[in-house]
């Protein structure tokens, strides 16, 4: 039995956080968060698929790498993104500096960073913000590291679970540049399970596969994208790899949901089912396309039940479906099938009206499926994306 | 040498135009437009990829076979699109009114619809409005034309050029759902050259790879794309292949600049130039996914010069390129290199805030070079397409 518990990534036995500020938030705001361990623990994660890593993405990918961490080090506000080989060796300070300060080796620390891309970072900034942090490491202050990771975020993103035996909590941030892919923006798990890397590593992927790899907000993949776990095994439960799977993804389709909820502007969740599909790739495909096409979320916005543009979207994507297998559903009304309108007799109109709008489109040619989940188009979106300058 | 001449598709000898309302627009205003020719002429046309190709679409495709048309019926208001077998026989009933009105065979009518996808035409009132056009068919009343068949565009797009010996016209219509692939929203072109069918074929299609396919406002390819050009011969002139496709290009670029000047909710035009790639399909794929990338776009509305989402979106569609053969220019300043920032001196947000933003990538790789032009996104396009109800 799976109970929701308080605490997020402190939530699991051995693992303490803390936040730092750097001065990149004009709220004076803390922007600098200290995740540790209380001792080396195996930890896995996923990273971005965009060619241009970021600095910190790289470094992480190289610590990680033999299956071990002891701390995260997240910053707010500068990516370290398209920063070359100063950017690199800032994240490498950024490890050193944690190290230094826990007493751990910079091997051991994972680097994550969120925020403008193209800008160095200003060292004796983090330095400062790290060594304030690492001052008052605590197992009662993840809800100031969650808000801490923010950037447009509106709100924090936290949640621990206790999963029979051990407990997952995790943490995200997201609010735009949201179409994770192999990874998504930054969420930290961490666990007190006892498991070897890479059983953790294979149940991490399955886990970011069927949730943070399915949600998109505005089809931008970033450069900075990251989804650590670190497992402490302070419980001395070992669960199956399916357990931990199970568990993982509970925790990463919560989060995901929220970074959706949380999308920039976003003033409705949006499930677009497809089924009936050839194979997994073809319907992910086509409910991306149906996820990520601005008329279909400005449409969704404006309340409007224009199951055209599903029908636009989903043929633009997919270029030898036949109509004539075809059927759209709008919150569980059928509008169209079979190539031709159906006549509704529901309030179309009303069903759209709430906070949540399911969009399903069966291309009726075989027999895989996929649900993704994104937000609609609205003013605020264009008005933060607009203001949000360089 | 070229010389730019007044009159649109009428501006060619031998083609007369007229507009009749059927009702659909609000205003009133004429929303159906006749093109017919003097004679029989040698026709091409390029069309939607998109699967699900609208009624007209597929009936003009059928009737174009065999490189010989005579007239185009047009309606704005209802795309005749998801319609099934019912919008099929609808489709072939516009041709075979427009036909019997102009005294020649149905199979010589092309049909072109825009609009809302998934309703059913009310043939009367389509039937009314053919009827109103050709009892008042006219060399000089190209701009009626251009205005009928018009959606959310805000104003009418029209050119005529005299390119030494025959002329070429053009009208366009576009605003919304605009990803043209293979074609474009509806553009409808005229020329007195004398032109075999297939040798009108290639040119078109050439001159159409290297307009409309360049060009995106909101990344969706619509049902109903079309591009058609009728060659009536009239000048008894015989332009070479190169000759005819130069000068058709010149009419289908200026068309597919207008149509994204009038993108929905457009204040500035983006020319997306990326060049240095290992081919040409790489090149367009990079270019299309900064001209698609939302936060880009709401950045040029902003002002705001933010090159690290140009990178983030050149990064998510060219997986493998290496960051430090990478250039980016911003309205001819040289932003980043080698995977790292280049200090700027000049006004860069100066340089942003007109009416032209270009945005230049190398990456450095290979030789092929491409440019595609966009629009940026303001709340006007959000509120198009949030009130835009069906």
């Amino acid at each position: 039995m799976v109970v929701r518990l308080e605490g997020g990534v402190c939530a699991p036995q051995g693992f303490k956080v803390a936040v730092g500020s750097c001065g990149y938030k004009r709220s004076g705001e803390p922007d600098l968060c200290l995740l540790a361990a209380e001792e080396r623990c195996a930890a896995a994660g996923t990273f971005t698929g965009n060619a241009f890593k970021a600095a910190p993405v790289l470094v992480t990918m190289r610590n990680i790498a033999d299956g071990y961490l002891e701390a995260v080090v997240v910053n707010a506000g500068n990516a370290n993104a398209w920063t070359g080989e100063r950017g690199m060796r800032d994240a490498e300070a950024m490890a050193a500096v944690a190290a230094r300060e826990l007493g751990i080796r910079p091997e051991d620390v994972a680097v994550a960073s969120t925020g403008v891309i193209g800008r160095y970072l200003e060292m004796e900034r983090i330095e400062r913000g790290i060594v304030e942090a690492a001052g008052k490491l605590d197992a009662g202050r993840s809800a100031e590291a969650a808000r801490a990771i923010m950037t447009t975020d509106t709100r924090p993103k936290e949640v621990a679970l206790d999963c029979g035996g051990f407990r997952v909590g995790g943490m995200a941030k997201g609010a735009g540049m949201i179409k994770p892919d192999m990874a998504t923006m930054l969420a930290f798990l961490t666990t007190d399970a006892r498991v070897e890397p890479d059983v953790l590593a294979r149940a991490l992927r399955g886990a970011v596969e069927e949730s943070f790899n399915r949600i998109t907000i505005d089809g931008c993949t970033s450069t900075n994208d990251m989804v650590l776990c670190m497992a402490g095994g302070a419980s001395g439960h070992r669960p199956s790899e399916d357990e931990l799977r199970a568990c993982l993804l509970e925790v990463c389709s919560e989060l995901a949901r929220a970074i959706v909820l949380d999308g920039e502007g976003a003033t409705r969740f949006v499930t677009v089912k497809v089924s009936g599909a050839a194979d997994a790739h073809e319907a992910k495909l086509a409910a991306m396309a149906v996820a990520e096409s601005p008329l279909v979320k400005a449409a969704v916005f404006g309340g409007d039940p224009n199951w055209g543009r599903v029908v636009q979207a989903v043929g633009a994507a997919v270029r030898d479906v036949d109509p004539r297998g075809v059927s759209v559903d709008i919150c569980g009304i059928r509008v169209a099938e079979k190539g031709a309108p159906v006549e509704v007799v529901e309030d179309l109109a009303a069903a759209v009206s709430g906070k949540d709008v399911a969009l399903e489109v069966s291309l009726g040619r075989g027999e895989a499926e996929v649900e993704v989940w994104t937000c609609d188009l609205s003013y605020d979106y264009v008005r933060i994306n607009a203001e949000y300058h360089t």
